[in-house]
Parts: C-alpha cells; structure tokens; sequence
C-alpha cells in the first residue's frame, strides 16, 4: 500500500504549530510537513518549497495529501497549482485537528486515499458541535 | 445587543497562531483572546487564567463563545468546568480558520449568539470539502 504524505500549507505559522499540537497528542509523526506563508513572505518561494517536497515524495511513490485552511488565498492557490500539476495530489480545505488526527491515526491501516480523506472530512464534520449547558 | 468574545483554547501554541493568521487576513479583532496548553504546564494554571478572562468579560456583559481543538484532553475540560460554573457560555469544538473569520465576520451583524454559532458551524462543515482533479 502506498504510504500517504501529509502536507499542510496555511497562512501564518496555524498549520505549523497545528502539526506540533497533534505531535503534543499522538507523539512524532513521519512523512508529514508544515508550511506557512507570513507577511512579507515570497510565495513564489513557497510554491518551490512545496513543490520540492510535493516532487520528492511522489518520486517514493507516496500518496499526497495537502491540507489547508481554507479556499482563497495563496496557500489554497498553491495547492490548487499543485493538483493541476501532479497526478495523485488531493487537497482538503479547513484544515483542523480532528481532520489530522484522523489522517495519521487511520493512514496505516486504511488503504484507498479516498476512503481515508472521506473518514477525515467525516471526522471533522462530527467532531465540529455546539455545547451548551444553560 | 451584547458584544461576542471569542476565547480560544488549545493544546500547544496553534489556537494563538490561528488567531494570529485569521488577523492577517481580517486585520486586528477585538474581544478575542487565545491561550495554549504546552507539555509541562500547569493545566490549573491555564484554569485560572481563562475563568478570569471569562468573568472579566462576563462583567462587560459580552457573550462569552469558546472554541477548543478537540473534546478530549485539557482545554475541552477547561471549557466545560467553564460552562456548568457560569452562565451564558458557549462552546464549539473542532476550531478552525472557517469558523473563526464567520464568527469575526458575522458578530457584529448577528444579534443571537446562537444563530452566530449555527452560522459559524455551518461555515466549517461546508468549507472542509475534498478537492481532487485526478
């Protein structure tokens, strides 16, 4: 089965620190990366990066997952680039805990990319509720 | 209508980062705060620093809306200690960029807070969508 790539692109430093939060929970994860796009930030220079790391990973025959906050903006417009380019690229936005969570607790054992994005999009849609006790 | 202060609670530094990139984007907001929960520190103390941001704003007469990463673990437990001790609380889990630019976007304009709220999930669960031109 092919290993699944988690690569996170958000504006600002969210989806770095987002990574090392669920780091903080599940312990090191492997063939996952963060990168983020701040003021003043070239995003020609973080297209390259990505598609370094993109090209890299894919030549492992790794599957490609890019995750990011949300649609519009450079990070969503990168990604975008991305999967027009290479095959094999998908692309959730709204990046969020529970969608990470899911991806690196279910990518070892579910197979199909597809099936695995659809748990994480369902993992983040029930886990995303209201509570209120008064 | 009463005022809408957000407080983010999240495990490490990414609730305070989010913050930071939704500010980015929207420029400067008001009545938000972010706290983070890093190893090693003292979850009694993170504790005592969100109940006194919430009676603070309480006093105001601001409608408090908390968002947390995830249910499960110590800013969840914070927030729900929160929500039986006081009244006029409430709580979204499964925080990312989606909800937070609605909520900053739509406060000012939605009077109740819980329409604000519906909208806010709402936004998250239409906005984390699967992209994939393979």
């Amino acid at each position: 089965m092919s290993k699944k790539f988690v690569l996170i692109i958000t504006h600002g430093d969210f989806g770095i620190e987002l990574l090392k939060s669920v780091e903080m929970i599940m312990g090191e994860q492997e063939d996952a990366v963060a990168l983020g796009l701040r003021l003043g930030d070239s995003v020609d220079d973080l297209r390259s990066k990505a598609e370094e790391i993109i090209v890299e990973n894919q030549t492992m025959s790794k599957d490609i997952i890019i995750l990011v906050d949300i649609l519009g903006g450079s990070p969503s417009n990168i990604a975008l680039y991305m999967l027009k380019k290479y095959s094999n690229i998908n692309l959730i936005t709204g990046v969020n805990m529970l969608i990470l969570i899911e991806i690196f607790q279910s990518r070892e054992v579910v197979e199909e990319t597809d099936e695995l994005l659809e748990k994480a999009i369902d993992s983040s849609i029930n886990g995303t509720k209201r509570y209120n006790l008064n």
